[in-house]
């Protein structure tokens, strides 16, 4: 439309003034309904086209030791890759991790939990104040979060681009990128880091925090976490005190090759692209880059498309070779704690090998648990696999120690954990229970979350 | 000298005829005096410029871990960083792993020694043949072996690239890098490649081979030394079947970006440079790609110098970190080990955690022993060092049980190698004895060889 060059300037003067207008009214409360935005047609078609990302990929039944190796938490019961940006809502309601709430006060997860799926969380806080939000149980606020992740998880009511939730700036801040002075590629990686992160829930709140106190890399995070006595979880099988990394995108990436030469996420995941009609737009279709080589990969590199995957599929078979190897060790740690414990071993002989296995888990867990990381740091994958190990073999010699000293020097067996339903049963899971649980909240639950929701605000994008 | 374009074609013509004549002769006798090409002025003095690395930084010392991993072998007793071309001579006969012969058949080392030391190694096959050359001790022909790494190593005597000995140009052909068919490049490749590869000595001929019937990765190589029942030596604690891994430069960097990429090694280490005179040559003093930053890696990359080197900073100490953890958990192997024999373990018992500490030494090995793994492949070398650190988790909780079975349920103590001299105390070495031989040698053996070799052939590099 503003292919004529003179119009351009004049363009820009009429979004300064609106933008002065909006800023000099009252704070702004988020337009959650992203169907408000549909006059962006190509941005907004292109982000309907998240859900073309239909199929349902069962991590768990891919690799039954992760059903070992999350004992004891939500990420045993179901995990499945994240779909497109489309899925949010849909997917964190179908997770069984978030069980079938019978009423506002009931289920396992905390409202923080929703923090990541809904342009509805910065709406709420923006009306309701932070400390309002991160109140009470997943459920209490299921018909107020509806939309799924969408415009106003990055835009302004005006389509600039923004950090929409306080925590994830707060998180910024005490890392220095602080909007102001960020630069425009800087700022495209900050909108995504305000998800792609590894954050976890403040102990008495429950507030999402990034834990980037001590700096954003996994030794960092470590010393962290360790300082201030946290854990996510206790192990269901060794008791150790748990970590759980998120999707910790912006601490590897930003670490890696195209980080340190200040590629943006959205450089390689969101290009600007041509359509048919020779117009260019930002494709809100966020997927993988060698769908789009030459408006991605191929602004910068010479080599074919080709040459450029098999790169990064020797990279990611070098990842799972490595990832696979540390999840061996740690799914023997585990069960040679247990057996431990069975064994009659006390609480002092087992504290170092218990926080050996919680290191080599997370180390193990931020080399793994975001998106793509062979291609993004392969390097920091590989060496925190490495670390992973190291840690595993310090608590296995322990362990095995331990064990003797209890008189059993046999190898501790591993119960059958060759499939998802194999390794559930082995640490105890009632499956059918949980999956009639959440059919229930699908069936009585979920629907009159929409009902209340569409009579308060209108329709969503279910 | 060539600048007019006009005489190009001319000399181009001339060095055709010549390479005619040459070929039509006789097979050539490699010329291995390096003074005879001094004729090739730019080339030779830059060359001769590899006299300037004089540092002999001893290796051992700054890492003492490396006397008790290569304990039994000679590695324990001396390892210092590879000078300059110039010093090949001169530091393989004072390095105590070739001991202090006293005569032709004395002395723990083979003729395959000299194999990368000189070119009176190609001169001395292609007149007295192959078996004659691997016949015998290290001592055999000392006075045949004088002149330290130069032109006749890469060049035939009309200075064309080439590889010199038949036992590299066997291995290129097994893994089909023919030289008749190699790029430009891959022959820059190879002629480093006769020597910065893995190879080991055969069985009973003591000829060279590089162990690539398999492949040329870490791993097909580990499994062809398995297949053949290959071991380099028993180790002096665990009593391990271990392998040494020497410099595998090729096989890291030809699977790494550079080396994916058709960047030859002397692409960086040798490049085209152009003098104060503004003429270009090939820079013989082979170094550190940093040094020639304008002719090196700013010819593709288009950051900053500090930047590339502060990237090639983070991978050395990304992977020096991995590399001391596995090296912590193959000290600890080899001393449990030794504790396990000690107890009264059997040869049934040990096996499996034997052949756990081999693969996971040679994998650490592999990752570590060639020149600047970290820039060339670090990803690989992350890699190697996560399954080592596997096979190191495996071996230490077999031998835990295995000492706990004999009754040793404690922790296994290791003794003072907080030094080179107390690790090398520790594992029994007479390093006075050792010494005194080397000191003797020097003395009364090598000044004898250098002059039969002057008598013999006129003046020699040193």
């Amino acid at each position: 439309m503003m292919r004529n060059p003179l119009i351009r300037p004049i363009a820009a003067m009429l979004t300064a003034l609106l933008t002065v207008a909006f800023n000099a009214s009252a704070a702004q409360i988020t337009e959650a309904d992203n169907d408000k935005f549909s006059r962006f047609k190509k941005q907004h078609q292109s982000w309907m086209k998240t859900s073309e990302s239909t199929e349902v990929f069962d991590v768990l039944a891919d690799d039954p030791n992760l059903v070992v190796l999350w004992a004891g938490y939500g990420f045993s019961k179901d995990y499945n890759k994240a779909r497109g940006h489309h899925y949010t809502i849909t997917d964190i309601r179908n997770t069984l991790r978030t069980g079938g709430p019978t009423g506002k006060e009931d289920g396992p997860m905390p409202m923080a939990c929703w923090s990541c799926k809904s342009p509805d969380v910065p709406r709420y806080i923006d009306t309701n104040g932070e400390e309002d939000y991160f109140t009470g149980k997943w459920a209490r606020n299921g018909d107020e979060i509806n939309n799924q992740i969408g415009c106003g998880n990055c835009h302004d009511n005006n389509t600039r681009l923004r950090i929409s939730v306080p925590f994830a700036q707060r998180a910024m801040d005490t890392i220095g990128w602080e909007w102001k002075t960020a630069t425009k590629s800087q700022k495209q990686t900050m909108v995504c880091s305000q998800c792609h992160v590894e954050y976890y829930f403040e102990k008495d709140t429950k507030f999402v925090k990034f834990p980037w106190d001590m700096g954003t890399q996994a030794d960092d995070i470590e010393k962290y976490y360790d300082s201030i006595g946290f854990k996510d979880w206790t192990h269901g099988l060794s008791k150790a005190p748990m970590l759980k990394a998120q999707h910790p995108g912006f601490e590897t990436t930003t670490a890696g090759t195209h980080g340190r030469n200040n590629v943006s996420c959205t450089d390689c995941h969101m290009p600007r692209v041509t359509n048919e009609k020779g117009r260019k737009y930002t494709d809100h279709n966020v997927g993988n880059p060698f769908d789009q080589f030459e408006f991605t990969c191929a602004r910068c590199h010479s080599q074919s498309k080709e040459d450029l995957e098999a790169v990064v599929a020797n990279y990611k078979s070098m990842v799972t070779d490595a990832k696979l190897k540390a999840e061996k060790q740690l799914v023997h740690a585990h069960f040679e704690a247990k057996a431990a414990w069975d064994a009659g071993a006390t609480e002092a002989e087992m504290n170092t090998s218990l926080t050996a296995i919680r290191h080599a888990q997370w180390r193990w867990d931020m080399a793994i648990a975001s998106h793509g990381i062979h291609m993004h740091n392969p390097a920091e994958a590989l060496r925190l696999l490495a670390t992973s190990l190291e840690r595993s073999a310090d608590a296995r010699a322990s362990l095995a120690r331990i064990l003797a000293k209890h008189g059993n020097t046999d190898v501790v067996a591993i119960p059958d954990i060759s499939t998802k339903a194999a390794a559930q049963a082995a640490i105890g899971l009632d499956m059918d229970k949980l999956e009639a649980d959440k059919a229930r909240f699908l069936q009585n639950v979920a629907p009159k979350w929409d009902e209340a929701y569409n009579n308060k605000y209108g329709g969503d994008d279910k």
